[in-house]
């Protein structure tokens, strides 16, 4: 995750990789079949950790807005995940990159996720009705993906997290509920 | 242009470069010092056509915003433009990229320059007072660059300019003018 948070995945060298973790290139080869390969690994295990896979347990309605105002907050903490992220999925439209579906299906999963969650909070009363929820899904996702790339070249000039719930109190015309319980590492939210 | 918009930096050949523009290797080399020489030419191109380059001369309060819409709308239709920059400015947080700095001092001049038009817009009476005009500057352009990612992804399922709009009326809470004319290619606006 280091090397392709630093390097991007064209520009990292399964040597390196091999390096960091004490084995030979070939012992990486052991576990992965190619780079193609362990960029996928790390993507797989990145998202263990994050809101793509909430699946079913996501929170509903507005406390899943907020969820994404916790993520973003929970990110500053966390340079090397947002960094891998943010050069990755820009990186994944140049040519034949291999994570090109894996982003493209990936932010359409988000999409399906944010409009879902805008259905709820107007079925619960939170926001108004006649949004436009696919676009307003959109703008929210562009929104935090911009925000990292502006962060991660100047971390004390950005607040991610206080521009993510401007942003969507903004779009959903709303306030968001608070946060269920201020976040502490390792516990599950 | 091209061969950064497609392999990114890191990934681009100057061997590529020599042969799309019919000269040898040591023929580039005698224009642009080093590849990364290259990159600062190919971007200074690229300001010559944009917004980081209006100045003085750039419409003032909404105006200026209406303005970043009718790029977005424009940007629909060159997407080597915005591949490049989508990709240039994700890979420049990456260790040593030659395009951090410049980078990094783009978006600051783009915060500053919708800051001031924001400032202008509460002046003319456009907007209301008592918006963080920051934070909405740095969501703006945030929203910007995600969603050019989204789009270059998914050209059929994202409409940039609207979400931009969208995501600017909400944020502003207010109209945004008429575009000065209606687009046409090759017109100056």
């Amino acid at each position: 995750m280091e090397t392709f948070a630093t390097r991007g995945y064209n520009n990292a060298s399964l040597a390196e990789v091999a390096a960091r973790v004490g084995l030979t290139q070939a012992g990486v080869l052991h576990h992965f079949p190619s780079k193609a390969g362990l960029l996928t690994g790390v993507l797989d295990l990145r998202d263990a950790t994050e809101i793509g896979e909430l699946g079913d347990e996501r929170p509903r309605g507005m406390a899943f807005l907020r969820h994404l105002v916790d993520t973003a907050k929970h990110n500053a903490a966390r340079e090397g995940i947002v960094r891998l992220y943010a050069v990755l999925s820009a990186e994944s439209v140049t040519d034949g990159h291999p994570a090109q579906n894996y982003f493209r299906t990936r932010y359409q999963g988000l999409r399906t996720m944010v409009v879902d969650a805008l259905h709820e909070a107007v079925e619960h009363g939170e926001v108004p009705t006649g949004l436009d929820h696919e676009t307003v899904a959109t703008a929210i996702i562009a929104t935090m993906d911009g925000l990292q790339v502006q962060w991660l070249l100047a971390p004390d000039s950005i607040d991610m997290a206080a521009a993510t719930e401007t942003t969507i109190r903004a779009l959903t015309h709303a306030d968001l509920p608070p946060s269920p319980e201020p976040f502490q590492a390792g516990r599950a939210g």
